[in-house]
């Protein structure tokens, strides 16, 4: 059987890979990147999902509009407002996860041939994505402020890109934050050269002491013209609940119609059920107590993570300490540079009882091999100590 | 903005003019294609739903392998093969609706210039879906019986195509219902010429009085090599919800992996909490008698629409009466044949009070202005005689 070409551009072994590892018994793993299932609101979602079916049955049982369920998209867009976001639930669609606004960008905007510029390191479902969609992708380096904004702009000049994928706060893998100024001229520099930049924005809300900066799309009010080159992807799933499957995309209105035709396409709609239940769970309330537990665990378990990294590694390691998200990201320091194998580290590790993932694969172009991710999301404190020092061990 | 060039192949006013007519206010509406709410098996789905959320908290609200919740793969698997078809859990992909198990197809299948034949008229969002991936799509013509198999055979030799789709049972919009003779021959074709045959398979347990014949699937286990040019696409959406947006597709394994990649780029996985819910569902035992109340209930309104379309409308149409499914498939007849502009009278029926949709964009290629479909299954028994009544007047 022949099948598309557009499978060519993918490259799905390291991936693999990754995944395979997690199933090793007896393992701490450090490779996950999902959030923790024990923090989640069960019971608050229990009774969301029973009104929803009780009082709205004919709604969350039947098909709904492709661009979401309204008082869903309007409960969004009133705690992006909250938020300093000027959104209107109309300026809003809501999809399967964020991972479907991905795609939906890039079935909207990517013909085969068209340059994206994404951080080197960035999330690596979405360099697959877009290469599904024949999109060459470009990695622009960042630091632990986040993406480089002198070095982006060479690459807007040189790559001319169709548009640029950014997770400014609390990046995946990088764990990085992009700082109010660098927020600012990334803002400049879509008005200016006219290209879209989406902002990716799934761990925000997991900040740890204080409140990251506003989000481009909160700041693109103070910079002229920069609101129609944006595009603001959220979700659900690292504060309620991934198995909704829900997320959901700000985008100007142009961009926003076309995407919407292309859902209805791609699954027509999303869950209502999940979107009732969605909406039920907000109405609520119960989400702000939800997510200052989660904010307090996972801040604590950075803190674990860190130290104990620290004590244990000291400077065999260089990683960005989070100031919030799931992840810290790594690399072997000493002789060979970006060259050092933390791929071969990362098999020792789990030789050694530990799992982690290493970088290579986050990365579009320009890889540096001496990095791999950790996540400390899912893993209670004593495994955390015991998992770092057997990583300590296997170095 | 620049959009993708793929935007360009598709053409959704016709089907936007379309949605548009079914709020016209005080309407009696044939134009839905929604099953309806009112048969909802509510109490067992949230049941299903609290069992869910109680017993599988962890994996309800988190994320899922992308080929979905193993428990309800082999629930569905175990549905297919007590109809007759050999269906192992491992066979079958979970998708968001059987609409993105289209959208799977397309992206995994079809290049830009890759022929498609569909039956003329076919579900037009399949038109839509497989038209993004560049598809040039189409159509054979089909009979009551379904689609000719004759003109098929000299379509696939003229195209060769990159896949067949069909609806054999029940088809949106035709209510045809292909024989078993031309199942066979069918598979035959699909086993000589080597090219991927879709069965889309969401109304085939919606049966009036007998059964259908058995399935594609079912039957490409007598005939010798049909099997590895077969996949098939099923729902929940008509039987149990739309609400939990759930389908599945057979296919062969390549073919099945090649799609699970897409689909980890395209959602990452279908709703855990829609998956689980199904299953605890399917587990509860309610869905023969939830299946049988919606076969009664659909079977007595076509009747009744028969009845009075051949009552009050007599000779002027023309239609396939269905054996099952949802939809009658009509046509004017008299002076003008295939140019009759059955549009023109689908919006004098608006102007009575009455809608239904026109058949021109069920059509890939070679279109028959003089159709129209009408959906029986969402409109109480009264208002199908004042509807059909209203039609006439419009004549």
């Amino acid at each position: 059987m022949q099948f598309a070409q557009r499978l060519q551009n993918v490259e799905t072994s390291a991936i693999r890979e990754i995944f395979k590892l997690l199933s090793t018994p007896g393992i701490i793993s450090f490779a996950g990147g999902f959030p923790d299932a024990a923090l989640f609101d069960v019971e608050g979602i229990n009774e969301a999902s029973q009104r929803a079916l009780s009082q709205h049955p004919a709604l969350a049982l039947q098909y709904g509009p492709t661009e979401g369920y309204m008082p869903l998209r309007a409960q969004i867009a009133d705690g992006m407002r909250e938020q300093g976001s000027d959104v209107q639930a109309t300026q809003l669609m809501v999809t399967t996860g964020s991972q479907q606004a991905l795609d939906l960008l890039g079935k909207t905007m990517l013909s085969p041939g068209d340059k994206v510029l994404v951080e080197g390191p960035t999330f690596l479902a979405t360099i697959q994505c877009f290469r599904l969609y024949g999109a060459e992708v470009v990695s622009v380096p960042i630091d632990q402020d986040g993406v480089q904004v002198d070095l982006l702009e060479a690459q807007i000049q040189q790559h001319k890109p169709k548009l640029i994928y950014l997770i400014p706060t609390f990046g995946n893998p990088s764990g990085a934050m992009l700082t109010l100024e660098r927020r600012k001229r990334i803002l400049e520099l879509a008005a200016q050269y006219k290209v879209l930049v989406v902002e990716d924005n799934p761990y925000g809300e997991l900040y740890f002491d204080a409140p990251p900066p506003p989000t481009l799309l909160a700041l693109s009010a103070q910079v002229p013209g920069s609101r129609e080159w944006l595009a603001y992807c959220g979700s659900f799933s690292k504060v309620v609940s991934p198995g909704l499957r829900l997320g959901w995309i700000v985008a100007p209105d142009a961009l926003l119609a076309n995407a919407a035709m292309c859902k209805q396409f791609s699954d027509a709609n999303s869950s209502m059920l999940a979107q009732v239940t969605a909406s039920e769970y907000l109405a609520g309330g119960r989400l702000p107590q939800a997510l200052a537990r989660v904010q307090k665990v996972y801040a604590s378990r950075a803190k674990l993570m860190m130290d104990t990294l620290n004590q244990e590694l000291g400077d065999a390691l260089h990683y960005t300490a989070p100031q919030g998200g799931m992840f810290i990201w790594a690399s072997l320091t000493g002789a060979g540079g970006r060259n050092r194998d933390a791929a071969a580290f990362v098999k020792r590790g789990i030789e050694h009882g530990v799992a982690a993932v290493p970088g290579a694969p986050f990365f579009a172009t320009d890889i540096d091999h001496s990095t791999f991710r950790m996540s400390y999301a899912s893993v209670p404190e004593e495994k955390i100590i015991e998992g770092v020092k057997r990583l300590a061990k296997a170095l």
